[in-house]
């Protein structure tokens, strides 16, 4: 997961058409079908080999490299190798953002080195570096609030404490500080901006993430301290004396390249074989870690919810698509791509089920569906509380990679991962296969498989949703 | 806390010699005196402040560093502020080991970048690094089983996974591995050892610590893997391809410099004023983290304690002498310098504590006295139960850096700390300020000064240990 979760500006553009087939109810043989096939995965081996294998085999797989390319042949011979069908790659146009290497280091008033790491997207720092006094803030707005006397030539330093809880809500802050102080910080002649990682970790870790919101590069570099290395930049500003870091950094943009979103589907049949449920993960990672939470569960949870659905012995009504996306985390380009390639196809589109918050159990069923369908809504998650969800409301998120297809008005349900730990390991060198619980993978996989197997099975749909336009900025 | 807790070789050397004073019984003054600035101390800032201090305003302080200077000036200060007497510096000859860079990356069969780090005092790799096939181990039996057929033009892996309890147990044959697995993977022909970290952290940290037994050189690089990235080579070896890594490493030996152990004293009052009890820490740390459980937990224990001493209102009959040791992790560099230097006042060393084993509250009080001294002793005991120590055996250990006094006669006490979590951080990037509990600190600055303020001021001693020699060897 990559993006603020928080939409800044949602402009509402269009209204809902209903179809006559909406929200019947789900038949006994169906309700019976996806309870077989719930109670079947909370023992199966699949996710748990796949996470194993993406993370061990391929490891870190950040869009543009070399790993790139390998987790896309990666995938390409997994999906063949179980069964898929119509196994292919759709060409994603990438940027390629290398890390390069980071010195941070405090010089006064005292030296300690710093640990730190690049923003995703940030420029490097001339090759001599950057040297100068701190100017710390607690929030956005307080930087905001700075004129450009208080900040030219200085490194704004952003010390917000992201908070812990099972919804990750603490990273919406935490995360649109990571995407718009640089700017506030650059308008204002800041030469640098540092901010306390968004992360929940007091392991020594700093937690990277993209810094850009729409594309527009940043003018300045961004960087993020470990929770532990924020805590001696404080202690020192918290001195009363003048605090300065030094900073050298060779982060830069290699030429841009090409990925591929990775897709695959077991076959409908019938007359509603050429709707699609689709299922979506990620596939690329940051570099830091092996991608494990982030999102090598995604993959290993809607591979393993597909096949247990190709394995149930008939063929559902609906085709379910997998989607591996390409280039999430650097800014959702394999989403974008597959709405733009596939915009005629998006009514056919009946609902999508993403992801990407790790492998914690879910423990809620949110969707975001025509509101003639939440009874039918209401009866999946009847099949969904046996694996200890609650049910939601009708505000579900629906996930980065399918926002552009959810704002052409496709229906998405949120199975909400269990996120109290997640943000422990996100986007760190700490996010590896051992983070990851078999058991709670798999009620994962046994939450996808009951979703998907009936909403690719029952007769009516789940309506169509109002055409919205997601635009993202920054406060100012 | 640097070295195999284990002794391989022990040659007694020498008998018991007691004095006339060993064993009286511990006056009610002194116990009440006792009992008072323990529950003194559970309310103490000093302790606290002291690590915070160190940590946040010096932090790494590896031997002969810049930073290492700094902590000698530090401690001065500190002393000298706190009103310590005789407050002064012992030059110590230290060797200046330089981490430099590394990179280790698995080329085979597949890519995957490793978290690892070099042990301290490895040589680095040729300036076109090394790529060679490894060879797994779990044990270092096994290896010294290994022929030169199977290691010559190789890499030595030892997979050996660190148990974790109470007493760091699982310490004693991790860091023999780590001091020893080089000299029979060199005499083997091998190019390099890679461990598996001698640490129980499920982070992804790989963890340092010295690799030399008794000063000789180490013919090849010797690296540690994090736990998750033991798994990742693990996992390949079990594929049945061949592994293969690449290693690059610009570690060195700089040349020796000179350091201090710093000294500063509570005198002692009347005729036994010339003896000495002896509060041992030690001031250096690794570099990777800043050293806060490791040893500045230490630094501040026996810090506060003796200025519990200081301000009782009384001075003690013995001098308090706190001794804050060069050099520890590289070698006992200090420890050994002290016990050259004070050959001839040995005799008058009554008792040494010394605190290198984390904040982590204290569980157990062992001892290593005459075997007259056993009853007071157990007096003592009394006045520490109320802490929740348990009572040990006369089995102690000491501490590494009175390992020297103790080995000429001086009695030592064991106040043991639940090293549970220790070895989740010691010796890694992660050991910082944040791990330390500040009650758990207070309760081992309680039972530190319970036990000095005791052996400060009865008449009785603890008679004299055996001589002894501790050389240490690799197994062949």
């Amino acid at each position: 997961m990559a993006t603020p979760r928080i939409r800044l500006i949602v402009l509402v553009a269009g209204l809902l058409s209903a179809a006559a087939s909406v929200g019947q109810s789900i038949p006994a043989n169906v309700a019976s079908g996806a309870a077989a096939l719930r109670d079947r995965a909370l023992d199966g081996e699949l996710a748990w080999e796949i996470v194993e294998s993406l993370t061990m085999e391929v490891g870190p797989r950040p869009a543009g490299s070399a790993a790139d390319r390998a987790a896309v042949a990666w995938a390409v011979d997994t999906m063949t190798r179980l069964g898929f069908s119509n196994v292919h790659t759709d060409a994603v146009d990438v940027p390629h953002w290398d890390r390069g290497t980071l010195e941070l280091r405090m010089t006064a008033p005292y030296a300690q080195p710093l640990v730190a790491t690049s923003l995703g997207g940030s420029p490097g720092t001339p090759e001599t570096g950057i040297e100068a006094p701190v100017v710390r803030v607690e929030s956005l707005a307080a930087l905001l609030e700075l004129t450009q006397a208080e900040l030219e030539g200085r490194i704004a330093y952003v010390d917000h404490v992201m908070e812990r809880d099972r919804s990750g809500s603490g990273y919406g802050v935490s995360s649109v500080i990571r995407a718009c102080a640089h700017v506030a910080a650059a308008e204002r002649g800041a030469l640098a901006t540092v901010i306390r990682s968004a992360g929940t970790s007091r392991h020594r870790f700093a937690h990277t993430g993209g810094m850009l919101i729409g594309g527009a590069p940043a003018k300045i570099p961004g960087i993020a301290l470990s929770n532990a290395d924020a805590d001696i930049l404080t202690h020192a500003v918290n001195t009363g004396e003048q605090v300065s870091v030094r900073l050298l950094s060779t982060a830069r943009d290699l030429p841009p390249t090409q990925s591929a979103n990775v897709v695959g589907e077991v076959p409908g049949s019938g007359e509603l074989a050429d709707e699609i449920v689709i299922l979506a993960a990620h596939l690329d990672s940051w570099d830091l870690g092996t991608g494990a939470i982030d999102d090598a569960s995604g993959v290993g949870i809607v591979l393993a919810a597909a096949k247990l659905i190709m394995d149930s012995g008939e063929r559902p009504r609906r085709t379910v698509r997998v989607v591996l996306y390409a280039a999430e985390e650097i800014g959702i380009y394999g989403g974008r791509q597959y709405a733009e390639a596939h915009a005629d196809s998006i009514p056919r589109h009946v609902v999508g089920l993403e992801a990407d918050f790790g492998p914690g159990r879910v423990w809620r069923f949110s969707s975001r569906v025509a509101e003639e369908a939440l009874g039918l809504v209401d009866e999946l998650h009847a099949l969904l509380a046996p694996l200890g969800i609650e049910r939601g409301d009708n505000e579900g998120f629906g996930g980065a990679d399918l926002g552009p297809l959810q704002r052409q008005g496709m229906p998405v349900f949120d199975l909400s991962q269990d996120g109290t730990t997640y943000f422990d390991y996100h986007h760190t060198a700490d996010d590896t296969l051992d983070k990851v619980d078999r058991d709670d993978l798999n009620q994962n996989v046994a939450a996808y498989v009951t979703a998907a197997f009936v909403a690719a099975n029952i007769e009516g749909d789940f309506g169509r949703l109002p055409v919205t336009t997601g635009q993202r900025s920054c406060p100012k």
